[in-house]
């Protein structure tokens, strides 16, 4: 069974050799350009550990991996152009260094590579990979729904919040894991098991971002502390303290969301000191501790020896650790 | 063998019965609008042709025939977006009715209902099937970007043009052929000359366009007769005219092309003089019935019994022979 360092290895060799073609230059420049940007290639690499979990060789997902890679920045070029985001890990985004028309179609065109991909999977596999491939692919579509159209509402729920992270993130961590499985002809309550550790570990990792986004080590945090209550963006954090406000802090609180000129340090600031007095950190960290558990007890019951588990237990311990 | 009726009504039954999920409604609801829109439905009814044609029963394609139809229906709303349309067939378009972001994002869950549909087809057909599809959906993308990108070029040349038009619209109706004839188990050799077919008689329908948009009858013509020259659009007619322009005519093109403040009659009224004068309408004609008989070439070559080619061929000579 290959350590994380060599499945890295393997992924990184696959992404190098993606070809497309070179024609339409304007349609396919941007599908290198977006992969090359990085990123921590996790997605990928839980379809080959998922694999390797189960006892087959990694080469054997590596399809299954680049589609779901592939498909993964094209929801990124997707997402940028609704959120009119300017930058991607520091660089312009497709539509920026482009246009937004040939965002949407070198979008959809990744799709379709996506798909060319995992067509190249054993063909005994196929049907069920396609319809765990789909299924995933459209809970990310909903996921991405929900989130915009929770930016104009203002009644949103704890539960819907976590529906909506679900889908959005959490069924493409738990739809990697699964092709993998299913890749190495694991049982079909094994890769259910294997689904529902990845989605569970999916939605602690975001709630570990809505955290992070406040209470991250401002020197290491890639990004600016705060940027979510400066957006007002419907974090579990915002959502729990409107939940537990009282009249007076939630007043303070509407006030700062409806103020469209403000101090951003001041407001950060007189946020985070509400979140504080609510106890919402200690909070979030329950729930999110309380998934992560989930995961756990999900991937406790996959019939495979521990050690086998270590490489993918070992990893997402890893990514929930840090602290930035 | 079906007769075009019966075909028409397994479609129309499949069609009305296409579930998708109730929410998000602003997900799900553009893509029951935009295909009750209605349209000829040439593409899906031709994959289920291809599969009489070959023997086998159409209700054996029918998956692959709706996820030609939904994928055709994601590039109309795609292509709206890219083209600031704001009308499909008298209605309002998705980017219009809900907004950009929802309009790409149902175009997104478009193309995941298509592969959905797809991965419904028997497991021995799947890989070609897909492989199929995935070809011909890349192709449009492809045709999609060259088209836009003639838009900002002014040496667009014929070979180009029709490049164009093969991708992005007569691939999909050869596509939508081979499709069929891969479900009913035709051989390779058949697949490739009904794919041929289709994408001659693809090109031989577009072209047929560029010459009704400015001499059809307007009493019969459901859009304006000489839309496209007052677009400036990159037509076979309008490049073909460019290239055999004397200087004199040449200048008189360029100054109605450049100018921006124009009596729509009398542009219309001009170019189509020059047209006329430079033979075009019959150099036009002659470039696709060349296509057109290359087609036929083809389907003369498709190793089944002449009978059994009547239904593909009298709708296609149908579609051939309108004046509006």
């Amino acid at each position: 069974m290959r350590n994380t360092v060599e499945l890295q290895q393997i992924l990184e060799d696959a992404i190098q050799n993606l070809k497309f073609p070179e024609n339409p230059k304007q349609l396919y420049e941007p599908i290198t350009y977006i992969i090359n940007l990085g990123g921590k290639r996790i997605r990928p690499l839980l379809v080959l550990m998922a694999t390797e979990l189960f006892g087959e060789d990694a080469n054997k997902s590596i399809h299954a991996a680049m589609a779901v890679e592939v498909f993964h920045n094209f929801t990124l070029v997707h997402d940028d152009i609704m959120d009119n985001a300017p930058l991607r890990r520091g660089k312009a985004t497709v539509h920026e260094k482009w246009s937004t028309n040939i965002a949407i179609l070198s979008g959809d065109v990744m799709m379709v590579e996506a798909n060319k991909n995992l067509a190249k999977v054993n063909t005994i596999f196929l049907k069920d990979v396609l319809d765990t491939f789909n299924t995933t692919a459209q809970g990310v579509c909903e996921g991405q729904t929900l989130d915009m159209e929770f930016e104009s509402r203002d009644n949103v729920t704890i539960d819907e919040y976590i529906n909506m992270i679900r889908l959005k993130t959490a069924v493409l961590i738990g739809g990697a894991l699964k092709l993998g499985a299913i890749i190495a002809n694991a049982s079909e309550k094994d890769a259910e098991l294997i689904y529902d550790f990845g989605e569970n570990i999916g939605i602690a990792f975001q709630l570990q971002d809505d955290i992070l986004d406040v209470y991250a080590d401002p020197e290491k945090f890639g990004k600016q502390v705060g940027g979510d209550i400066i957006a007002n963006k419907k974090t579990f954090l915002l959502l729990k303290a409107l939940e537990l406000a009282d009249e007076e802090k939630l007043n303070t609180l509407q006030l700062w969301i409806a103020s469209d000129d403000f101090d951003t340090k001041e407001k950060v600031e007189v946020v985070t000191n509400i979140y504080n007095s609510l106890n919402i950190p200690d909070i979030a960290k329950q729930a999110m501790e309380a998934y992560l558990n989930k995961a756990l007890d999900y991937m406790n019951q996959i019939d495979v020896e521990e050690s086998a588990k270590e490489t993918i237990l070992s990893l997402t311990m890893n990514l929930m650790a840090r602290q930035y």
